[in-house]
Protein backbone atom coordinates (compact mmCIF):
# COMPACT_ATOMS: atom_id res chain seq x y z
CA UNK A 1 0.00 0.00 0.00
CA UNK A 2 1.40 3.46 -0.57
CA UNK A 3 -0.54 6.25 1.34
CA UNK A 4 -0.01 9.69 0.10
CA UNK A 5 -0.39 12.73 1.95
CA UNK A 6 1.47 15.51 3.48
CA UNK A 7 -1.19 15.69 6.47
CA UNK A 8 -0.40 11.84 7.56
CA UNK A 9 3.61 13.23 8.09
CA UNK A 10 3.01 16.39 9.54
CA UNK A 11 0.85 14.38 12.55
CA UNK A 12 -2.56 16.44 11.56
CA UNK A 13 -4.38 13.09 10.41
CA UNK A 14 -4.40 10.23 11.91
CA UNK A 15 -3.97 7.72 9.00
CA UNK A 16 -7.00 5.15 9.48
CA UNK A 17 -7.06 3.39 5.63
CA UNK A 18 -4.07 1.20 6.22
CA UNK A 19 -5.38 -0.57 9.12
CA UNK A 20 -8.60 -1.38 7.10
CA UNK A 21 -6.79 -2.59 4.30
CA UNK A 22 -5.04 -4.63 6.13
CA UNK A 23 -7.67 -6.53 7.91
CA UNK A 24 -9.96 -6.23 4.66
CA UNK A 25 -6.64 -8.46 2.70
CA UNK A 26 -6.61 -10.44 5.68
CA UNK A 27 -10.13 -11.39 5.76
CA UNK A 28 -10.05 -11.84 1.88
CA UNK A 29 -6.55 -14.74 2.23
CA UNK A 30 -4.14 -11.99 0.83
CA UNK A 31 -1.52 -10.47 2.41
CA UNK A 32 -0.47 -7.09 3.07
CA UNK A 33 3.56 -7.14 2.71
CA UNK A 34 4.18 -3.55 2.44
CA UNK A 35 3.13 0.04 3.08
CA UNK A 36 4.96 3.22 2.42
CA UNK A 37 3.65 6.60 3.56
CA UNK A 38 5.23 9.73 1.54
CA UNK A 39 4.33 13.66 1.07
CA UNK A 40 2.14 15.23 -1.72
CA UNK A 41 5.51 15.04 -4.04
CA UNK A 42 5.34 14.03 -7.38
CA UNK A 43 9.31 12.24 -7.84
CA UNK A 44 8.73 10.87 -3.96
CA UNK A 45 5.05 9.32 -5.29
CA UNK A 46 6.38 8.10 -8.56
CA UNK A 47 9.54 6.26 -6.77
CA UNK A 48 7.30 4.58 -4.02
CA UNK A 49 4.76 3.20 -6.60
CA UNK A 50 7.51 2.09 -8.96
CA UNK A 51 8.93 0.45 -6.23
CA UNK A 52 6.14 -1.31 -4.97
CA UNK A 53 4.12 -2.10 -8.22
CA UNK A 54 7.45 -3.98 -9.56
CA UNK A 55 7.91 -5.56 -6.28
CA UNK A 56 3.97 -6.56 -5.04
CA UNK A 57 1.28 -8.53 -6.70
CA UNK A 58 -1.77 -5.36 -6.50
CA UNK A 59 -0.62 -2.30 -4.73
CA UNK A 60 -3.50 0.28 -3.00
CA UNK A 61 -3.41 3.75 -2.84
CA UNK A 62 -4.62 6.54 -1.39
CA UNK A 63 -5.31 9.97 -1.25
CA UNK A 64 -4.42 12.83 -3.63
CA UNK A 65 -7.15 12.45 -6.03
CA UNK A 66 -9.02 15.39 -5.03
CA UNK A 67 -10.02 19.02 -7.13
CA UNK A 68 -7.31 20.82 -5.53
CA UNK A 69 -3.38 21.87 -6.59
CA UNK A 70 -1.89 19.07 -3.80
CA UNK A 71 -3.95 16.42 -5.46
CA UNK A 72 -1.37 14.84 -7.80
CA UNK A 73 -2.13 11.50 -7.89
CA UNK A 74 -3.24 10.93 -10.91
CA UNK A 75 -0.27 13.02 -12.16
CA UNK A 76 2.33 11.02 -10.70
CA UNK A 77 0.68 7.74 -11.68
CA UNK A 78 0.84 8.27 -15.18
CA UNK A 79 4.01 9.60 -14.99
CA UNK A 80 5.24 6.12 -13.04
CA UNK A 81 3.63 4.37 -16.22
CA UNK A 82 4.35 6.79 -18.72
CA UNK A 83 0.81 6.88 -19.73
CA UNK A 84 -0.42 10.80 -20.76
CA UNK A 85 -2.80 12.03 -17.98
CA UNK A 86 -6.42 12.87 -19.41
CA UNK A 87 -10.18 13.11 -19.01
CA UNK A 88 -12.05 10.22 -18.89
CA UNK A 89 -14.86 10.33 -20.91
CA UNK A 90 -17.13 8.39 -18.14
CA UNK A 91 -15.92 9.93 -15.61
CA UNK A 92 -16.87 13.39 -17.22
CA UNK A 93 -20.19 11.77 -18.13
CA UNK A 94 -20.80 11.11 -14.22
CA UNK A 95 -19.56 13.95 -12.55
CA UNK A 96 -21.58 16.22 -14.83
CA UNK A 97 -24.77 14.62 -14.21
CA UNK A 98 -23.86 14.80 -10.37
CA UNK A 99 -23.21 18.30 -10.54
CA UNK A 100 -25.65 19.27 -12.32
CA UNK A 101 -28.28 17.40 -10.36
CA UNK A 102 -26.62 19.73 -7.17
CA UNK A 103 -26.92 22.80 -8.93
CA UNK A 104 -23.06 22.77 -8.39
CA UNK A 105 -20.78 24.46 -11.48
CA UNK A 106 -19.01 21.93 -13.18
CA UNK A 107 -15.24 23.87 -12.72
CA UNK A 108 -12.08 23.35 -13.77
CA UNK A 109 -10.60 22.07 -10.28
CA UNK A 110 -13.59 19.49 -10.02
CA UNK A 111 -13.01 18.53 -13.86
CA UNK A 112 -9.30 17.42 -12.20
CA UNK A 113 -10.91 14.52 -10.91
CA UNK A 114 -11.83 13.32 -14.04
CA UNK A 115 -8.11 12.86 -15.36
CA UNK A 116 -6.61 9.66 -15.33
CA UNK A 117 -3.60 7.98 -16.78
CA UNK A 118 -4.98 7.08 -20.78
CA UNK A 119 -6.66 3.67 -20.85
CA UNK A 120 -7.31 3.85 -17.17
CA UNK A 121 -10.92 1.71 -15.64
CA UNK A 122 -12.46 3.40 -13.33
CA UNK A 123 -13.10 2.25 -9.58
CA UNK A 124 -17.00 3.36 -8.49
CA UNK A 125 -17.00 6.06 -5.47
CA UNK A 126 -20.76 5.42 -4.32
CA UNK A 127 -20.08 8.26 -2.07
CA UNK A 128 -19.46 11.26 -3.81
CA UNK A 129 -19.24 9.80 -7.50
CA UNK A 130 -14.91 11.22 -8.16
CA UNK A 131 -14.38 7.82 -9.26
CA UNK A 132 -10.95 6.06 -8.42
CA UNK A 133 -9.02 3.81 -11.01
CA UNK A 134 -6.79 1.09 -11.57
CA UNK A 135 -3.71 0.66 -13.90
CA UNK A 136 -2.35 -2.74 -14.51
CA UNK A 137 -2.06 -4.00 -10.93
CA UNK A 138 -2.09 -0.90 -8.95
CA UNK A 139 -5.78 0.40 -7.45
CA UNK A 140 -5.94 4.53 -6.80
CA UNK A 141 -8.19 5.28 -4.24
CA UNK A 142 -9.21 8.36 -2.33
CA UNK A 143 -7.82 9.22 1.22
CA UNK A 144 -11.04 10.05 2.51
CA UNK A 145 -11.84 6.79 4.82
CA UNK A 146 -15.35 7.07 3.92
CA UNK A 147 -14.33 6.72 0.25
CA UNK A 148 -11.26 4.88 0.45
CA UNK A 149 -13.68 2.31 2.29
CA UNK A 150 -16.20 2.18 -0.56
CA UNK A 151 -13.92 2.15 -3.32
CA UNK A 152 -12.10 -1.30 -1.64
CA UNK A 153 -15.49 -2.63 -1.30
CA UNK A 154 -15.94 -2.30 -4.97
CA UNK A 155 -12.44 -3.40 -5.92
CA UNK A 156 -12.41 -6.59 -3.34
CA UNK A 157 -14.69 -8.97 -5.77
CA UNK A 158 -12.07 -8.24 -8.87
CA UNK A 159 -9.01 -10.09 -6.97
CA UNK A 160 -7.78 -13.19 -6.90
CA UNK A 161 -8.63 -14.26 -3.28
CA UNK A 162 -6.43 -16.89 -1.24
CA UNK A 163 -6.85 -19.45 1.39
CA UNK A 164 -7.69 -17.80 4.65
CA UNK A 165 -5.26 -17.05 7.35
CA UNK A 166 -6.69 -17.55 10.32
CA UNK A 167 -5.50 -17.27 13.86
CA UNK A 168 -5.87 -18.22 17.70
CA UNK A 169 -4.85 -15.82 20.28
CA UNK A 170 -3.46 -17.31 23.01
CA UNK A 171 -3.94 -15.68 26.43
CA UNK A 172 -0.13 -16.49 28.22
CA UNK A 173 0.35 -15.58 32.25
CA UNK A 174 4.02 -14.80 31.86
CA UNK A 175 6.36 -12.40 30.31
CA UNK A 176 7.72 -12.56 27.18
CA UNK A 177 10.96 -13.64 28.86
CA UNK A 178 9.99 -16.54 30.04
CA UNK A 179 8.34 -17.82 26.44
CA UNK A 180 10.84 -16.23 24.28
CA UNK A 181 12.89 -19.46 24.34
CA UNK A 182 10.12 -22.65 24.26
CA UNK A 183 8.64 -20.33 21.59
CA UNK A 184 11.41 -20.51 19.60
CA UNK A 185 11.24 -24.19 19.09
CA UNK A 186 7.81 -24.26 19.00
CA UNK A 187 8.25 -22.32 16.09
CA UNK A 188 10.52 -24.08 14.45
CA UNK A 189 8.33 -27.15 14.34
CA UNK A 190 5.56 -25.74 12.72
CA UNK A 191 6.83 -23.86 9.34
CA UNK A 192 3.46 -23.49 8.06
CA UNK A 193 2.64 -21.00 11.11
CA UNK A 194 3.96 -17.88 11.69
CA UNK A 195 4.01 -17.37 15.78
CA UNK A 196 3.71 -13.48 17.17
CA UNK A 197 4.56 -12.46 20.70
CA UNK A 198 2.82 -9.36 21.87
CA UNK A 199 3.77 -8.13 25.67
CA UNK A 200 0.72 -6.93 27.45
CA UNK A 201 1.86 -4.33 29.82
CA UNK A 202 -0.94 -3.54 32.39
CA UNK A 203 0.69 -0.54 34.22
CA UNK A 204 2.20 -3.04 36.52
CA UNK A 205 3.52 -6.48 35.11
CA UNK A 206 3.56 -8.00 31.94
CA UNK A 207 1.89 -10.83 30.56
CA UNK A 208 1.78 -12.04 27.06
CA UNK A 209 -0.57 -12.98 24.56
CA UNK A 210 0.71 -15.13 21.56
CA UNK A 211 -0.64 -15.25 18.09
CA UNK A 212 -0.85 -18.30 15.78
CA UNK A 213 -1.32 -17.66 12.52
CA UNK A 214 -1.71 -20.03 9.60
CA UNK A 215 -3.59 -20.63 6.43
CA UNK A 216 -3.72 -24.08 7.64
CA UNK A 217 -6.26 -24.77 9.99
CA UNK A 218 -4.80 -28.07 11.15
CA UNK A 219 -1.69 -26.89 11.27
CA UNK A 220 -2.71 -23.91 13.37
CA UNK A 221 -4.29 -26.29 15.95
CA UNK A 222 -1.21 -28.40 16.24
CA UNK A 223 1.13 -25.28 17.46
CA UNK A 224 -1.76 -23.53 19.62
CA UNK A 225 -1.87 -26.89 21.01
CA UNK A 226 2.03 -27.15 21.77
CA UNK A 227 2.08 -23.52 22.86
CA UNK A 228 -0.86 -24.58 25.65
CA UNK A 229 1.01 -27.62 26.60
CA UNK A 230 4.47 -25.21 26.90
CA UNK A 231 2.03 -22.40 28.86
CA UNK A 232 1.18 -25.53 31.43
CA UNK A 233 4.93 -26.35 31.86
CA UNK A 234 5.89 -23.22 32.81
CA UNK A 235 3.35 -22.45 35.14
CA UNK A 236 3.96 -25.72 37.10
CA UNK A 237 7.58 -24.49 37.00
CA UNK A 238 6.43 -21.55 38.51
CA UNK A 239 7.17 -18.65 35.98
CA UNK A 240 4.87 -15.62 36.13
CA UNK A 241 3.91 -12.49 34.99
CA UNK A 242 7.24 -10.39 34.57
CA UNK B 1 10.50 6.15 10.19
CA UNK B 2 10.54 2.14 9.97
CA UNK B 3 7.89 0.40 11.81
CA UNK B 4 8.47 -3.23 12.30
CA UNK B 5 6.10 -6.05 12.89
CA UNK B 6 3.33 -8.53 10.95
CA UNK B 7 0.66 -7.05 13.36
CA UNK B 8 0.66 -4.13 11.98
CA UNK B 9 0.12 -5.70 8.62
CA UNK B 10 -2.18 -8.51 9.29
CA UNK B 11 -4.71 -5.63 11.08
CA UNK B 12 -4.63 -7.22 13.95
CA UNK B 13 -2.87 -4.47 15.70
CA UNK B 14 -3.52 -0.63 14.56
CA UNK B 15 -0.01 1.43 14.33
CA UNK B 16 0.06 4.33 16.94
CA UNK B 17 3.41 5.12 17.06
CA UNK B 18 3.70 6.39 13.27
CA UNK B 19 1.00 9.31 13.95
CA UNK B 20 2.99 10.22 17.87
CA UNK B 21 6.44 10.64 16.09
CA UNK B 22 4.71 12.82 13.44
CA UNK B 23 3.28 15.23 15.84
CA UNK B 24 6.47 15.04 18.24
CA UNK B 25 8.64 16.00 15.35
CA UNK B 26 6.63 18.78 13.98
CA UNK B 27 6.60 19.79 17.08
CA UNK B 28 10.26 20.07 17.51
CA UNK B 29 10.64 21.69 14.17
CA UNK B 30 11.55 18.39 11.85
CA UNK B 31 9.64 17.08 9.03
CA UNK B 32 8.79 13.37 9.01
CA UNK B 33 9.66 12.59 5.57
CA UNK B 34 8.35 9.24 4.65
CA UNK B 35 7.28 5.85 6.76
CA UNK B 36 7.95 2.12 5.52
CA UNK B 37 6.14 -0.86 7.24
CA UNK B 38 7.81 -3.97 6.71
CA UNK B 39 7.03 -7.39 8.39
CA UNK B 40 9.11 -9.35 10.41
CA UNK B 41 11.77 -10.56 7.70
CA UNK B 42 15.24 -9.79 8.42
CA UNK B 43 15.88 -8.81 4.51
CA UNK B 44 12.88 -6.58 4.19
CA UNK B 45 13.55 -4.86 7.48
CA UNK B 46 17.80 -4.98 6.02
CA UNK B 47 16.60 -3.26 2.78
CA UNK B 48 14.02 -0.77 4.06
CA UNK B 49 16.69 0.29 6.44
CA UNK B 50 19.69 0.59 4.23
CA UNK B 51 17.41 2.83 2.19
CA UNK B 52 15.82 5.33 4.79
CA UNK B 53 19.05 5.73 6.32
CA UNK B 54 21.07 6.56 2.97
CA UNK B 55 17.94 9.57 1.96
CA UNK B 56 17.15 10.92 5.66
CA UNK B 57 18.95 12.61 8.39
CA UNK B 58 17.63 10.68 10.85
CA UNK B 59 15.37 7.28 11.41
CA UNK B 60 13.40 6.09 13.91
CA UNK B 61 12.72 2.07 13.73
CA UNK B 62 9.91 0.50 16.07
CA UNK B 63 9.53 -2.52 16.95
CA UNK B 64 11.22 -6.20 17.26
CA UNK B 65 13.28 -5.87 19.91
CA UNK B 66 11.75 -7.82 22.57
CA UNK B 67 12.76 -11.62 23.79
CA UNK B 68 11.06 -13.62 21.34
CA UNK B 69 11.81 -15.45 18.32
CA UNK B 70 9.84 -12.53 16.04
CA UNK B 71 12.06 -9.88 17.49
CA UNK B 72 14.68 -9.78 14.73
CA UNK B 73 15.54 -6.12 14.32
CA UNK B 74 18.55 -5.79 16.11
CA UNK B 75 20.36 -8.26 14.37
CA UNK B 76 18.71 -6.63 11.02
CA UNK B 77 20.20 -3.28 12.05
CA UNK B 78 23.73 -5.21 12.97
CA UNK B 79 23.71 -6.54 9.43
CA UNK B 80 22.35 -3.37 7.79
CA UNK B 81 25.43 -1.39 9.27
CA UNK B 82 27.22 -4.81 8.95
CA UNK B 83 28.60 -4.95 12.56
CA UNK B 84 28.56 -7.59 14.53
CA UNK B 85 25.46 -7.75 17.06
CA UNK B 86 26.22 -9.06 20.81
CA UNK B 87 25.29 -8.14 24.29
CA UNK B 88 25.94 -4.76 24.99
CA UNK B 89 27.32 -4.39 28.89
CA UNK B 90 25.52 -1.72 30.33
CA UNK B 91 22.37 -3.23 28.73
CA UNK B 92 23.14 -6.48 30.59
CA UNK B 93 23.92 -4.29 33.99
CA UNK B 94 20.52 -2.90 34.15
CA UNK B 95 18.51 -5.93 33.28
CA UNK B 96 20.53 -8.10 35.31
CA UNK B 97 20.32 -5.43 38.19
CA UNK B 98 15.95 -4.99 37.45
CA UNK B 99 15.03 -8.80 37.33
CA UNK B 100 16.83 -9.45 40.08
CA UNK B 101 14.47 -7.06 41.49
CA UNK B 102 11.87 -8.55 40.58
CA UNK B 103 12.96 -12.08 41.48
CA UNK B 104 12.75 -13.77 37.58
CA UNK B 105 15.28 -15.64 36.01
CA UNK B 106 17.69 -13.48 33.71
CA UNK B 107 16.49 -16.54 30.80
CA UNK B 108 18.34 -16.61 27.85
CA UNK B 109 15.22 -14.82 25.68
CA UNK B 110 15.72 -12.03 28.37
CA UNK B 111 19.27 -12.04 27.11
CA UNK B 112 18.30 -11.52 23.98
CA UNK B 113 17.29 -7.56 25.06
CA UNK B 114 20.85 -7.06 25.86
CA UNK B 115 22.02 -7.38 22.17
CA UNK B 116 23.09 -4.28 19.81
CA UNK B 117 24.93 -3.58 17.24
CA UNK B 118 28.49 -2.86 18.37
CA UNK B 119 29.32 0.39 19.83
CA UNK B 120 25.33 1.33 19.72
CA UNK B 121 24.47 3.61 22.14
CA UNK B 122 21.51 2.90 24.35
CA UNK B 123 18.08 4.86 24.94
CA UNK B 124 16.74 4.50 28.30
CA UNK B 125 13.59 2.87 28.60
CA UNK B 126 11.93 4.18 31.82
CA UNK B 127 8.98 1.33 31.81
CA UNK B 128 10.03 -1.97 31.37
CA UNK B 129 13.94 -1.37 31.23
CA UNK B 130 15.27 -3.00 28.36
CA UNK B 131 16.66 -0.46 26.41
CA UNK B 132 16.43 0.90 22.97
CA UNK B 133 19.74 1.83 20.92
CA UNK B 134 21.45 4.14 18.55
CA UNK B 135 23.88 3.26 15.56
CA UNK B 136 24.58 6.12 13.73
CA UNK B 137 21.58 8.20 12.38
CA UNK B 138 19.03 5.12 13.37
CA UNK B 139 17.24 4.70 16.25
CA UNK B 140 15.76 1.89 17.07
CA UNK B 141 12.73 1.69 19.68
CA UNK B 142 10.27 -0.41 21.02
CA UNK B 143 6.90 -1.12 19.80
CA UNK B 144 4.90 -0.91 22.82
CA UNK B 145 3.36 2.32 22.37
CA UNK B 146 4.20 3.56 25.72
CA UNK B 147 7.50 2.56 25.83
CA UNK B 148 8.33 3.85 22.13
CA UNK B 149 6.85 7.11 23.56
CA UNK B 150 9.11 7.20 26.55
CA UNK B 151 12.00 6.18 24.47
CA UNK B 152 11.69 9.19 22.20
CA UNK B 153 10.92 11.60 24.90
CA UNK B 154 14.99 10.30 25.92
CA UNK B 155 15.55 10.73 22.46
CA UNK B 156 14.35 14.03 21.43
CA UNK B 157 16.79 16.42 23.49
CA UNK B 158 19.52 15.13 21.31
CA UNK B 159 18.44 15.94 18.30
CA UNK B 160 18.76 19.32 16.41
CA UNK B 161 15.70 21.10 16.60
CA UNK B 162 14.80 23.31 13.37
CA UNK B 163 13.03 26.19 13.14
CA UNK B 164 8.81 25.28 14.67
CA UNK B 165 6.37 24.26 11.14
CA UNK B 166 3.42 26.30 12.45
CA UNK B 167 -0.11 25.90 10.91
CA UNK B 168 -3.45 28.08 10.80
CA UNK B 169 -6.66 25.38 10.03
CA UNK B 170 -9.56 27.92 7.79
CA UNK B 171 -12.85 26.23 7.89
CA UNK B 172 -14.02 26.94 4.34
CA UNK B 173 -18.27 26.78 3.67
CA UNK B 174 -17.92 25.75 0.16
CA UNK B 175 -16.82 22.72 -1.36
CA UNK B 176 -13.23 21.93 -2.33
CA UNK B 177 -14.26 22.03 -6.41
CA UNK B 178 -14.76 25.76 -5.63
CA UNK B 179 -11.75 26.25 -4.00
CA UNK B 180 -9.34 24.32 -6.55
CA UNK B 181 -8.51 26.79 -9.00
CA UNK B 182 -7.64 30.40 -7.04
CA UNK B 183 -6.54 28.28 -3.94
CA UNK B 184 -3.49 26.64 -6.48
CA UNK B 185 -2.95 30.61 -7.57
CA UNK B 186 -2.56 31.40 -4.08
CA UNK B 187 0.26 28.54 -3.18
CA UNK B 188 1.72 29.61 -6.74
CA UNK B 189 2.35 33.17 -4.91
CA UNK B 190 3.46 31.65 -1.01
CA UNK B 191 6.02 29.24 -1.99
CA UNK B 192 7.24 29.46 1.73
CA UNK B 193 3.82 27.87 2.69
CA UNK B 194 2.77 24.41 2.01
CA UNK B 195 -1.31 24.74 1.89
CA UNK B 196 -3.36 21.61 1.90
CA UNK B 197 -6.83 21.10 1.25
CA UNK B 198 -8.98 18.75 3.30
CA UNK B 199 -12.47 17.98 2.30
CA UNK B 200 -15.03 17.53 5.10
CA UNK B 201 -18.38 15.06 4.12
CA UNK B 202 -21.12 15.62 6.73
CA UNK B 203 -22.61 12.31 5.44
CA UNK B 204 -24.43 15.06 2.93
CA UNK B 205 -22.59 17.73 1.78
CA UNK B 206 -18.99 18.46 1.59
CA UNK B 207 -17.30 21.66 2.80
CA UNK B 208 -13.62 21.93 2.83
CA UNK B 209 -10.35 22.76 5.61
CA UNK B 210 -7.74 24.80 4.50
CA UNK B 211 -4.08 24.76 6.17
CA UNK B 212 -1.56 26.87 5.82
CA UNK B 213 2.01 25.75 6.83
CA UNK B 214 4.90 27.46 7.15
CA UNK B 215 8.33 27.86 8.91
CA UNK B 216 7.94 31.32 8.97
CA UNK B 217 4.98 32.81 10.96
CA UNK B 218 4.70 36.00 8.42
CA UNK B 219 4.60 33.89 4.94
CA UNK B 220 2.00 31.68 7.01
CA UNK B 221 -0.17 35.25 7.98
CA UNK B 222 -0.05 35.81 4.66
CA UNK B 223 -1.10 33.04 2.88
CA UNK B 224 -4.04 32.89 5.36
CA UNK B 225 -5.30 36.52 4.58
CA UNK B 226 -4.75 35.73 0.56
CA UNK B 227 -7.11 32.22 1.90
CA UNK B 228 -9.80 34.28 3.61
CA UNK B 229 -9.99 36.71 1.02
CA UNK B 230 -10.49 34.53 -1.59
CA UNK B 231 -13.35 32.37 0.49
CA UNK B 232 -15.33 35.99 1.16
CA UNK B 233 -15.01 36.40 -2.66
CA UNK B 234 -16.34 32.86 -3.12
CA UNK B 235 -19.38 33.33 -0.70
CA UNK B 236 -20.11 36.78 -2.49
CA UNK B 237 -20.54 34.68 -5.53
CA UNK B 238 -22.83 32.77 -4.32
CA UNK B 239 -20.84 29.07 -3.60
CA UNK B 240 -21.97 26.91 -1.33
CA UNK B 241 -21.02 22.91 -0.26
CA UNK B 242 -20.73 20.51 -2.72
Amino acid sequence: MLAIGDELLSGRTKDRNIAHLAQVLTLAGLDLREVRIVPDVEDEIVAALNALRARHDFVFTSGGIGPTHDDITADAVGRAFALAVEPHPEAERRLAAYYEGRSLPFTEARRRMTRTPRGATLIDNPVSVAPGFRVENVFVMAGVPGIFTAMLDNVLPTLPAGPVMTSVAIPCPVGEGDVGGPLGEIQKRHPETAIGSYPKFDGHRCTTELVVRSRSEAARDDAAADIRTMIEGLVAAGAKPA
